[in-house]
């Protein structure tokens, strides 16, 4: 699983092969074939994510004003205090930008488990389009610090970050999103 | 250098060789040295933005209280009526996410053009971050509408996107994003 994940984010789902896998792991290709069936096997099990969402925004909904901004808290924190699992986020990132298969996958694992979460707080219809505009920003604001390393977003402090763009999340849950008639 | 982008793309910074964009372009590999040096060189040739933001972003500062829903409209109207230039852009971002000598670069590139349109409006010190806030949020909701295809942003109509994420980008230009004392 270790060697896929690697493998997978470093050539592309297109580019990696399962004897590749195999040869990373020291393993029989047969192995691989028996436990995981097939390439898209291998990549749906490899893009397991690290950390519940669940979990980690459970009880959000319990003070909806506040969500925006707890929301941001929650994420940043992860990401600040656990290298290993951001490692895995941008690994999971990188091997979606791949591929149209890859990206589907990332698509589906991280929209249903986020929006199941978003879903308990937004007080309209308009819950996958939030869900996407807070998805949107919150997947922006992790590129620009932690990849990309772009100063301003890179330097802050986490409280800074949770200050400027707790609001922004708020606004996407709960605020005014239509266009005006 | 087309063929430079492509590989750069597909492969990344690290796996693209200098011999392998000469065969794909049917050249002699030392008519590449000879313009471009070496390999960082091809790569920031290669980087060269399809559009030029100080136009696309020209006279924001005119209405500085306007300028986010503005700034939405312009960048959205670019991606959705130049297919050539969202796949240009495309590219560059996965070029950017390779390596780091790839980042590098495109933070550079795509960091000092944005800053300087940026710096026109804000008025306060914040310029870096807030130029940076804005870039990242308009950064996730491009690789959320057109390499992720999320649904929600996927499916929105511009005008749905300008409503809901011009408000923000505002915020992140003039209004208050500072640690509550």
């Amino acid at each position: 699983m270790a060697a896929a994940r690697v493998l997978f984010a470093e050539r592309g789902f297109e580019r990696t092969t399962m004897r590749a896998v195999a040869e990373a792991a020291e393993v029989d290709p047969a192995l691989i074939h028996h436990y995981f069936g097939n390439k898209e096997g291998l990549l749906a099990a490899a893009l397991v994510l690290p950390v519940d969402p669940a979990a980690v925004l459970a009880g959000l909904e319990a003070d909806p004003d506040r969500a925006g901004t707890e929301l941001v808290r929650r994420i940043v924190g992860v990401w600040e205090s656990q290298p290993e699992v951001r490692e895995r986020m941008l690994a999971l990132l990188r091997t979606g930008m791949s591929h149209p298969v890859a990206t589907a996958q990332v698509r589906d694992v991280l929209g249903s488990t986020i929006l199941s979460v978003i879903a308990r707080v937004v007080r309209d219809d308009n819950v996958e389009l939030r869900a996407s505009l807070v998805g949107s920003q919150i997947g922006g604001l992790l590129l620009a610090r932690y990849v990309l390393q772009v100063p301003g977003v890179a330097d802050a402090t986490p409280d800074q970050l949770v200050a400027a763009v707790g609001p922004v999340v708020q606004h996407y849950l709960t605020g005014p999103i239509d266009v005006p008639s």
